[in-house]
């Protein structure tokens, strides 16, 4: 049996090619890498912990694919392209039959999104895997959370709430109402949305420069447009009226799957806060819409106006910090939401 | 009690300071952050997992403390200069003390040595600290590990061991005869040494454009000068002879304490072996070590020649990867050493 140095080397090295001459990956106290002139960097980084963050029976490729895929969804909030990214791997054993079907699906979105590995480390303990990526940017262009404007619309691509629903169907407890009618390949759609999901990379960089704020949907698209509001209301000086968000719940884009369990269940907390949506919710003046939805069949997606950016009737005090304020409508009546989540993104 | 997003905010937000007007730190999906012009990018990573790299019983303010240092360790080996660095951390529950401590010890490390905290994540589950550090080398200049050439002389910064001895005193293993013998402030020194690693990043610094080939001592000399070794080889013609390294065990820097204990036990593995130096193993050309040797002095530490780069009689065949001759002396006699070491950095 290989040991846990050459299995390193054998799996993840090859993860590294993509790098110029001048750059160094894999193999010394720290990877060495160039800068595109005029550009800045972008710096994230995510944790996925077993039996939080994924199920426990989640196979290791899955695994591999998300913990790279929540990294790049953020790059693509930012508007960036991705760069290179470092892995910091527990695991309690070395499984190599593990270890190899991990690096099958590191080396796959890899690959997918053009970005190589350049380093880590591996450590024995509980499984957790933490991915810090990096993303270049036009300097100054970075798409922050912060710049949402009275009069904007709010947007998010493609469908909410299939991951949320996905870990539904990964933890068996989808109603039985639900199940009954929902086909099994409905059922995998959804599973591969929580286990699969694909980052709006291209997206992202096509909406640079012309939306205002955006951010990726992690949290539930409740709490992260909630992070939008927060953000944005920390720019309103005192004495301004505060943004608050409306958002009409009938505009919600959803999945056939996802509209199967809404009409069952009624149960919108799990769509808005269930999370795992890796979609991007941002803003834009609402004459752009329509160039933003051009863009967005150009890449093979699609976008929803599902509410917008409102002046709110409460002026801003000096007592105000992360205000946010989001009323839901749902057939034109006022929907109401409980809050929720604990640990979070800072 | 605050919740854990307002306790995020006030411990680790203030922490974020230091970037410029056009950088973004904490607070949006990722962190933005601008490259001086002609100075490339070095990242590094590593994780401390509880119970693993450090003992269950060690004060959050020393994981913080160790978990940023262990990073810019490998900074200065690659002779960088610290830019910022990003944190996931993963703790069982929401313990505010426990944070409150954690962050006092983020910013008095983050405060010595200049480095901003621009972001990152924090997960439930088992506590595990993983933390990416950025740095900025000159383009090209980046002290890599497989410079080494045969005639170097093979140097070291400080003292080798006592992080080692620490985690005996730490886990309370100090053979008896070396406990009877050892001032309380001698195993303070050793626990200090242990919990509080002081980065190399001046000398890093000034390391570079001089030094061949540097590592920081991480996995313990052996491996570590092992790795350099490694690497240098690989850059070795097929036919050519391989480069060996001769340590004369008489000549290696220890400590009082550590000195005891060598004393009592003869046990050089634990010095060699046990890691958690975080000092560097460097090579360069012998004649220019006596202005190593002032420049150390500059920045306050001491540097010892502890052996020489040679020329083994073994030629490189197209088979050999990996190879790494170390060949210790003491009192002019061999002395043998048996491997070890699982996990490790890639």
């Amino acid at each position: 049996m290989a040991s846990e140095f050459e299995l390193i080397k054998t799996l993840f090295q090859p993860l590294s090619k993509g790098l110029s001459e001048d750059e160094i990956g894999i193999g010394d106290d720290g990877a060495v890498l160039s800068v595109p002139e005029n550009q800045q960097l972008v710096v994230v980084t995510d944790t996925l912990v077993c039996g939080v963050h994924f199920p426990e029976d989640t196979t290791a490729y899955d695994i591999a694919w998300k913990a790279v895929a929540v990294n790049l969804s953020d790059l693509a909030a930012m508007g960036a392209k991705p760069g290179f990214y470092s892995l910091a791997l527990t695991t309690p054993s070395n499984d190599q039959a593990w270890l190899t079907d991990f690096a099958r699906g590191l080396a796959d979105i890899s690959t997918l999104y053009k970005i190589p590995l350049i380093g880590g480390d591996t450590t024995k303990g509980p499984l957790t895997i933490t991915v810090t990526a990096q993303g270049f940017v036009e300097h100054g262009k970075a798409v922050k959370r912060s710049g949402a404007k009275a009069g904007d619309v709010i947007c998010v691509t493609n469908t909410i709430g299939d991951g949320a629903l996905g870990l539904l169907v990964a933890l068996d407890k989808l109603p039985g109402l639900v199940k009954h009618d929902m086909k099994l390949e409905q059922q995998h759609y959804l599973l591969n949305a929580l286990n699969r999901p694909k980052p709006q990379l291209e997206f992202g960089e096509k909406m640079l420069g012309f939306s205002n704020s955006a951010i990726d949907i992690s949290d539930g698209l409740f709490a992260d447009l909630g992070h939008i509001l927060e953000e944005s209301n920390k720019l309103i000086k005192t004495g301004e009226p505060l943004l608050a968000a409306r958002v009409d719940l009938d505009n919600l884009p959803l999945s056939e799957s996802a509209r199967l369990y809404i009409e069952k269940t009624d149960d919108w907390k799990t769509i808005l806060t269930g999370g795992d949506d890796y979609q991007l919710c941002f803003t834009l003046s609402s004459e752009q819409f329509v160039y933003a939805s051009k863009l967005a069949e150009e890449v093979g997606i699609s976008i929803s106006k599902i509410g917008q950016m409102v002046e709110s009737e409460i002026m801003k005090s000096d007592a105000d910090k992360d205000v946010a304020n989001i009323k839901l409508t749902l057939n034109d009546k006022l929907f109401n939401l409980g809050e929720s989540k604990g640990y979070l993104h800072f």
